[in-house]
């Protein structure tokens, strides 16, 4: 508890000094003013992350973690539990779409065992952090207890701590979890006070019917649980995982460490509820980079105030969509830095 | 004329069986089926339109077009007119936004004088097709002559055999030139018979009078000129501009060459209106990338059934949006080259 409580302290609000430093730049730029949208933007925010007027990215990092759900043995999900298993060694093998878009934009891939149900096997590659062997089914109490929702918050603040030292300017999120659809979807339901029905989605596939099942799970763990829709910790014990948790931790600890955190999609979505519960000044370090076919996304990335820059149909999580999003990132520093501005290229700006 | 109609008679369909193997191999990579959306969708339309079940690009082009428009007389920009030669200069030096987003994504940037009215310099890196020194005010008559227009389209077509010989896997098509949002909502409400104030846009950023005025212009010039709808060449001629004819012969090229073509924003567009008039199948080679700020744009992409990519708010043109898009083509193609298989990976598929 004592590292989760000095990471919130050490958030600052962003430095409005370097914002506007990077802002009268990007006015200066040969371009008509504001017509690259969202790109300028994101150089104004990062300036503001980084407390420089000219802020930089070099290392970076998508953080991608596996836990297993108890509730799928209310049957939620197409896939067998053993499949977060496998995938967490296709990741070590390079072969999952994370390691392919990754590698695209120069980024790591930090693989990070939350609790998977599964064995793995002895990999220095994989960071270990398991809270236990997949949480227990939410249908008949708490996933976790609150004891373990800090551990995995602070496992996914040391994570970032410990990246440091490798070098990290950005960091996307990611995960992998059979069933984490369904956990997501509690969690936006808790917060947002939506109807349960209404931010449910299909997850890796199944049909109408299974969604129906889906639902009603979803119903009777909030039902039975009750979470406090203004605790973040408790709606994350009641209904999250582990890695939901340790990615709101790697939320946290990114915004105190200065570094712009890229959220994936829907999964990532509802760890950035679970952080700005615990801290509301977080949003201001995230971005957003896809909007899922997950339909509570939509409802999750509105209570964040947040719009996504991509549309592309994508339901994989993974950190997949972070991927695109932190090489949107480097796009909107590079403008910054290496466009001319009107005077340096001599071009006529407007009286 | 006679290289337009035998590039026309080049446009094939897509490979349909290449893009059959493209679809079930993606159908085996470790992820749920379809949950990679748009990046799955492009890389079948790549396939299909190289004519092999696993695409690739190595060598990238944004074709950036310049050209001035007499209609600037009328006093549609914020911009003087001799910024269209300014940022050219800008554009060989790497000044310019397109400069930057082209090194992100490893694309050379082909410069193409269409038609510039100010005076430019001896540079070799400067591709000379000039039509003539901008069109004619398209309010007191045609923009420019029929034989012109084609020769617009054609010196589009030949920059794209010219380029193959760099290396050339896919397309990105960009343009420069004040006054060119005028021309473009000119075509746009030609082709789809749409209102001129419900297409027209603020360009690089006038205000609500200025903007009735545009409006103005633009419907004294389809009505002066009385472009017939059904002759994407006469559109062309009467309310186009040399840019936007070299790059409808770009986008015909392209098919021509079994090229993916990824289309900018609201000019580019207007351009695949004028190349889809001409040859309807070249659609099917084309990738949307971004929705411009500028309104007509949605109206352009839905009369070509295509989704744009991206959100991102931006109006500048140039190829901008384009080089994010071959991002995503890259992305696209990459993730089904190099993902594991279910069975490589010894993942459990669904039953």
């Amino acid at each position: 508890m004592y590292l989760l409580e000095t990471t919130v302290k050490q958030i600052r609000p962003l430095d409005k000094a370097a914002m506007a430093g990077a802002e009268s730049r990007q006015d200066q730029l040969t371009k008509p003013r504001g017509s690259l949208g969202t790109l300028e933007k994101i150089s104004v925010q990062v300036a503001g992350i980084q407390g420089r007027p000219m802020p930089h990215i070099k290392h970076k990092a998508i953080i991608t973690m596996a836990a297993d759900h108890g509730v799928v043995t209310q049957g939620v999900s197409l896939y067998p539990q053993e499949v977060t298993t496998q995938m967490v060694l296709n990741f070590l093998k390079g072969g999952a779409a994370i390691n392919v878009l990754a590698r695209q934009v120069g980024a790591r891939v930090v693989i990070v065992d939350m609790g998977v149900a599964g064995k793995l096997p002895a990999d220095k590659n994989i960071v270990r952090k398991s809270v236990g062997p997949g949480t227990a089914d939410m249908c008949a109490g708490p996933a976790m207890t609150r004891s373990q929702a800090t551990e995995s918050l602070e496992a996914g603040i040391a994570i970032v701590e410990s990246e440091l030292s490798n070098g990290l300017d950005i960091i996307g999120t990611g995960e992998m979890g059979i069933g984490n659809t369904t956990a997501a979807s509690a969690i936006v339901a808790a917060v947002t006070g939506k109807q349960v029905a209404s931010i449910t989605g299909k997850g890796t596939g199944i049909d109408d019917e299974q969604l129906r099942h889906k639902i009603t799970v979803i119903e009777k763990a909030l039902a039975v649980n009750r979470p406090d829709p203004e605790d973040a910790i408790d709606i994350l014990s009641k209904v999250g995982g582990f890695e939901i948790g340790g990615m709101a931790g790697v939320i946290l600890g990114g915004a105190a460490n200065h570094l712009p955190v890229v959220i994936d999609g829907f999964i990532s979505g509802a760890a950035a509820l679970i952080a700005t519960g615990i801290c509301p000044r977080v949003r201001d370090y995230l971005i957003a980079s896809h909007l899922s076919v997950e339909q509570g996304h939509i409802a999750c990335l509105k209570h964040l105030h947040l719009n996504p820059a991509f549309d592309l149909n994508m339901r994989l999580g993974e950190g997949t969509g972070a991927a695109l999003g932190i090489f949107l990132a480097e796009a909107a520093l590079k403008v910054l830095a290496q466009m001319a501005t009107f005077s340096e290229a001599g071009v006529s700006d407007i009286e």
